[in-house]
């Protein structure tokens, strides 16, 4: 069995793998080449957590596995990580365990890449600005995904905390400014963020819509992937309703999790019917893409085992390949 | 994060740790106080597998975590164990995945455990001989279990393959001849292994039954461990509705998987109103357990997420204490 920490996956892994695994997992999904069972969820009232288990399969990527997803708020009281997670890939041929590896950077990179992918496939190729909600745990992999696929000049950050903002930008800045040739800086408004944005990616849990949808610009794409309960609301219902085109990686997940869409549909004001299709389907030809740079498109995410079993079954790959990892008999 | 494989596990927990360890989380699981979620199945067609995933929680034991159990026949044509188990043992204070052990080992002593749990609250105490149908890989444990709680002097041995049954008392004799002060051989036929017999256990996949019922004796205590679908049907419908008492260990497991109970249920000759209990509610009080040494009782048992997991918590701790098992840092 190979075990892979955070910084295993790091050395065999880039986040181009990631958006070709999520691709290739979302097409699966889509042309119902995999299998997904609802996760488990065990409540454990008794320290305010939740421990969630979310297996799945896939012949056609040769991935078999589960990953354990625990949601503890007061472990930040700990100084310990408040969603820890593992992922358990298991042996497609023989059904044994084959690898352990960090769930939380699994999460991460496979979250990342799907809106790498959704914008590889959606946004506009000469996307030059892009607008950047939220600055937790999952902003950087959101950032990096985005600067993959599209020749981004400017970023723009806005969080709740302006410092917060600034001392996220000033890190990026740092770790992409000359890599990917791009200017990151903290924007004093919401407004000021999506002016001129070619591109959008909100990853907050905000209640309330994040910015105003009626100052997005002709052209721009749209990540949603912060909000995952019916509660959370952070791409507004002008968005969502004035959109041409409004995607999502799962029609199950979005429908049944994301307030985004949940609430317009409550309020009459959309419906499941007006999804253009999820991005598995634009990928495998059964569904249209954008079809002219005036269009505003908008992709929700709301994840799917099916997106960590492919993106582990690499990861594995790899390190084998690269002889990465810790190997304990068992 | 530990790692204890199979002679960590032997080295830290015996039969009797996981005999009371099954008792506390029986009583917990028929106290209502364990969440044990219907398990989720994968089915892994192209390779004639399934992936099972049992997760269970229960705060009393302070036991959080999933069994991972994969199904695959035709991993022994190439040599290697046809039915994997993984434990993941979390943390429920935190979340984080604290333990990872060997499944199947953990799967063989906790089976085994339950039906010396049972034998020893509900057999008679001054049993002395004991008939054993089954030589698979169940069968060490649950031999060593019935040894461990009721004086036995004479154990016999049936199976499909007497040479088998032959080896097995064999092998079984070097290992527990002297340490328990008990003979044990293989018998010519089933009538002549539950002659006399004061407990049987039944652990085989048997779709048809493997003893005639009307020569029980009075005061037999019967353990039916190895039916767990429909189809499979070891102990016969007259053993069932003849004897004074039928427990079981979790009355959704028993009655939706077990032919044992199912069939007699279908065939109207039997009802689900006519189990005295579970075997946690006789532990915890609330059920009658045998009130004379003539009673017949029986036992069914298809176990349950809660003994892996408060098992594992057990293991987990003793090896912390003893210092046992590979440390991975992760």
């Amino acid at each position: 069995m190979v075990v892979l920490n955070q910084d295993d996956i790091k050395n065999v892994f880039s986040m181009e793998d990631a958006i070709q695994a999520d691709k290739d997992a979302l097409k699966l999904y889509s042309l119902g080449k995999s299998a997904v069972p609802l996760r488990v969820n065990l409540d454990v009232p008794e320290h305010e957590g939740h421990s969630l288990y979310m297996p799945g399969y896939s012949a056609d990527a040769n991935a078999l596995g589960v990953k354990i997803v625990s949601v503890y708020p007061k472990n930040i009281e700990k100084g310990l990580n408040s969603v820890p997670a593992t992922m358990v890939l298991l042996n497609s041929e023989t059904g044994e365990v084959c690898s352990l590896m960090d769930g939380t950077y699994l999460t991460r990179v496979r979250t990342g890449a799907v809106s790498g992918a959704a914008a590889d496939v959606l946004a506009r190729k000469d996307s030059k600005v892009f607008a950047m909600f939220g600055t937790g745990g999952q902003a950087e992999t959101q950032l990096e995904a985005i600067l993959t696929v599209r020749p981004i000049k400017i970023v723009k950050v806005f969080g709740i905390s302006i410092e917060r903002a600034e001392r996220f930008a000033e890190r990026m800045t740092a770790k992409f400014g000359e890599k990917f040739g791009v200017e990151i800086f903290a924007a004093k408004s919401s407004d000021e963020a999506i002016a001129d944005a070619d591109i959008i990616t909100s990853v907050t849990t905000s209640k309330k819509p994040v910015f105003d949808g009626r100052l997005v610009k002709k052209g721009c794409h749209i990540n949603g992937v912060g909000s995952y309960t019916p509660e959370m609301h952070e791409i507004d219902e002008y968005t969502i309703t004035h959109a041409d085109k409004v995607y999502v990686d799962t029609r199950n997940g979005v429908l049944n999790e994301s307030g985004d869409l949940i609430i317009p549909i409550k309020n009459g004001t959309f419906s499941a019917d007006r999804i253009t299709g999820e991005l598995g389907e634009v990928i495998a030809g059964k569904a249209p893409a954008r079809i002219s740079d005036d269009e505003i498109t908008v992709f929700k995410t709301t994840g799917s085992a099916v997106l960590d079993i492919v993106n582990a079954q690499r990861i594995y790959e790899n390190a084998l390949k690269k002889g990465m990892g810790s190997i304990i008999e068992f």
